[in-house]
């Protein structure tokens, strides 16, 4: 054969191989498309109710659908080389604020409060980095307000916050103090001769750290400090700081602020640490729903302890919901996989066998468990807080129990998805050592989650420690 | 307070808070270097004679220590910035492979063996991305030589593999194929004209893959492929063949090969993809310590079908030193950090709380365990391959026993690794989500270890079919 003829015949047989991967033949390289569509033909349930039930029912599944559309038409939101694998922390960044100020303009676009809703959470399953983001400025920073502060404060931020014209954090971890709240040491000492409180980080350990939006965005945050008044120490409060100016992003005097550094997963989230040096602030950014501090400095006391902490609640169950989604994404890449991954002497499917089995339908089932405990217990809170105004005492009534109740869920849900992402990705075989795979990207963002928002060992004693009183009240009252 | 004596105050309070580091009064930030004085003061046992005991002896200890003071002084071996957590791929890359360069150079020019294999040992625990170079190059490729070669073929290779003029991979699993490894698709067909084999990947899913050192660094590989003579199939069985040049490190004519891009962790370590389109190699490119092929395409077969994979049971075995290691890392960053961080109403040590002890405790001892039961292993190995030549008999008797025993090891040892490791992240509450704290990154390289080098389902079959067999051999000559 001469040099010229292997060439030829080279490439002939390249050709073939190209032909055979485009016709789905039966070479086994195309097995895949097949093997997907028999296995969804051979359901025993009817794959859209399943979808529509999933959703929370058909009108839901529709807006979602309607949603997924429209990120997948956007050049901006959908990320068009598909996934963040091969960016940077800086490009991933830069990609996920651009999808937020995208975001925005199109919700605030749309006509149908249920779209936008729909579109809103599509976003945040879509985008681990843009759903923190959304979280730590939607849920954490403005509940703040709503949970914390008087309806006049609610009403003052609201507008700059729904257009996010001002960026808003949440700093209450310190860098020596986290599970130990009461703990913490930021200091926000009364000023009766300007009317202020002068907001400091007296030590090192005081420094706010892990701060989701401090690194490099947020313009404001709302910081749990200790109040001092005449000296006398009142316990932990929020106020509203402002962080950064809004024609350039440029730290406001007496602010120090910087990123964490690299870390182990949402490289798309700008976690990062402040100090406050003597920070002046009118006391009218004290959050005053339930304690108060007047103009003479009498300071009134807050009528639940845990009141401070309110908006850990929705934080505690969106970890219900998060199961549910990461757990999803990893359940549906390892189970797709394991339908065309063949092996085996006769070239089984790999899901034909015993052992993969055992190891998917569980992590299936914690999917659909997680996602309908997580529907039932946000319209429970959604209910309490709708109540805040007009029968706060009846939303005090529910805290205490729905506090305890959703730190048990947290745990436990976030636990479980740590064992359901580590068996998926095992059942992806050694393929899931490849960033691609997405199964290494979402056990990296996973890694905070059994400690962070409170730790569950942590959480879990406060829910023991709350059912053995439930049951001792019980037994009083019953026997 | 004007302007200006603000600013003094602010100043001299920094300046006592920073004193106040130096000095390590009785200020919060400053207890760390006490606590942990007073823990390691406060050991019932002898700390040293526990770190001779954990080498293996004061002689071991000894060596280890003097290796690891080389290693720190040395500005190439030791990394500048005390870690990698901030390097890109490519930077990660490039310094290990000067750290290997470097390591080379040192290596040759000590006088004492021990000291150089400790000098290695200590290098391998440094770094991960360099123990798996070290350990492809020197464990798999040299030793495919060793234990699949001829003496004559070991002979030829050694000085190029020791000098690592020639750098070596061991290209085993496809795209396709690979705890089923008699489905391996490559082919090595003989032509009996010209004396030589013919190597090619016939389809998509033969494409070697997951290969490491084959994405930029290897000059050759070892490659298992199916063998033919005159179209009928023999086997699987070990060729070398060149993939880069000497001089610039350019592909081989008929070698297509590249990186496998992003993946969950050894970001340091170049994993590949290798296709051959016809490379020619001489037939004494064929590893022929067990089966051959004579210069007229006659073969004869080995005496034993796990021969192929001889170069695997190293491999396996090195996951009982790997669990050490990296659970002793992990098991020492999070103990030190139990033991300095504090929280609670007293300000406790959280090593004093028993949810950190539970956990803490099984870690150690796992640590101490996988080590013991590694350096056992690891001698038994020694001694049978010291035995290839002069009583292969011997060898092969030991092998399938050895071969059911590492197996069973592997897979049980990495898969108690990922318990310990996820238990000393979350001992490290919040602050493991950083990058610095190394658990991430050690969690993220343990990600393969579970499923590659033998998917730990498989290994466990293998070893429950082995000792099964060996039960009723058992009672059959026992009854």
């Amino acid at each position: 054969m001469t040099h010229s003829d292997q060439k030829n015949s080279s490439a002939a047989e390249r050709l073939l191989l190209l032909q055979s991967h485009l016709v789905h033949g039966d070479s086994n390289v195309a097995t895949g498309v097949r093997d997907l569509a028999e296995e969804r033909a051979a359901a025993s349930f009817n794959v859209v109710d399943m979808a529509d039930f999933f959703a929370g029912g058909k009108e839901a599944a529709d807006y979602m659908r309607t949603a997924y559309q429209i990120i997948r038409r956007d050049p901006i939101l959908y990320l068009s080389t598909g996934s963040p694998f091969n960016d940077t922390q800086l490009q991933e960044r830069e990609k996920t604020m651009a999808q937020i100020r995208r975001y925005v303009e199109i919700s605030r676009n749309m006509k149908d409060p249920k779209q936008r809703a729909a579109f809103e959470l599509a976003m945040n399953i879509y985008s681990e980095s843009f759903s923190m983001r959304i979280y730590v400025h939607e849920m954490l920073f403005k509940q703040s307000f709503l949970l914390n502060g008087t309806v006049e404060q609610y009403e003052e931020w609201k507008d700059d916050i729904e257009s996010w014209k001002c960026i808003g954090c949440y700093a209450m971890t310190e860098l020596g103090h986290s599970s130990f709240l009461r703990g913490l040491e930021t200091t926000a000492v009364f000023d009766r001769e300007t009317d202020e409180f002068i907001i400091n980080s007296p030590t090192i350990t005081s420094t706010k750290w892990w701060i989701g939006m401090a690194g490099e965005t947020a313009t404001h945050t709302v910081a749990i400090c200790q109040l001092i008044i005449d000296g006398k120490q009142y316990g932990t409060f929020w106020f509203v700081v402002q962080l950064r100016d809004y024609a350039a992003g440029r730290l406001m005097p007496g602010v120090t602020a910087g990123n964490i550094g690299p870390k182990a997963g949402r490289q798309g989230l700008d976690n990062g640490w402040i100090q406050f040096n003597g920070v002046r602030i009118p006391r009218k950014n004290m959050l005053m729903r339930w304690a108060t501090v007047t103009r003479e400095g009498k300071f009134t006391q807050a009528p639940h302890a845990a009141l401070s902490y309110a908006a850990l609640i929705p934080e505690r169950l969106s970890c219900l919901f998060a199961t549910a989604n990461m757990c999803g994404q990893a359940a549906t890449i390892a189970t797709r996989y394991s339908c065309v991954r063949r092996q085996g002497p006769k070239d089984e499917k790999v899901m034909d066998f015993q052992t993969q089995q055992v190891r998917l339908m569980p992590a299936v089932a914690t999917v659909y468990v997680c996602s309908v405990v997580s529907r039932v217990m946000m319209a429970h809170w959604g209910n309490m807080t709708s109540m805040i105004n007009d029968q706060p005492e009846e939303f005090l009534r529910l805290l205490s129990d729905v506090h305890a109740v959703s730190a048990g869920f947290k745990a436990v849900s976030t636990w479980r998805g740590s064992e359901v992402l580590e068996m998926c990705r095992r059942a992806c075989g050694g393929h899931a050592y490849s960033a691609h795979n997405a199964l290494a990207g979402i056990i990296g963002d996973w890694g905070v989650v059994t400690t962070g928002g409170g730790d569950n060992i942590v959480l879990t004693q406060q829910t023991a420690v709350s059912r053995h009183a439930a049951c001792i009240y019980c037994a009083e009252v019953v026997f």
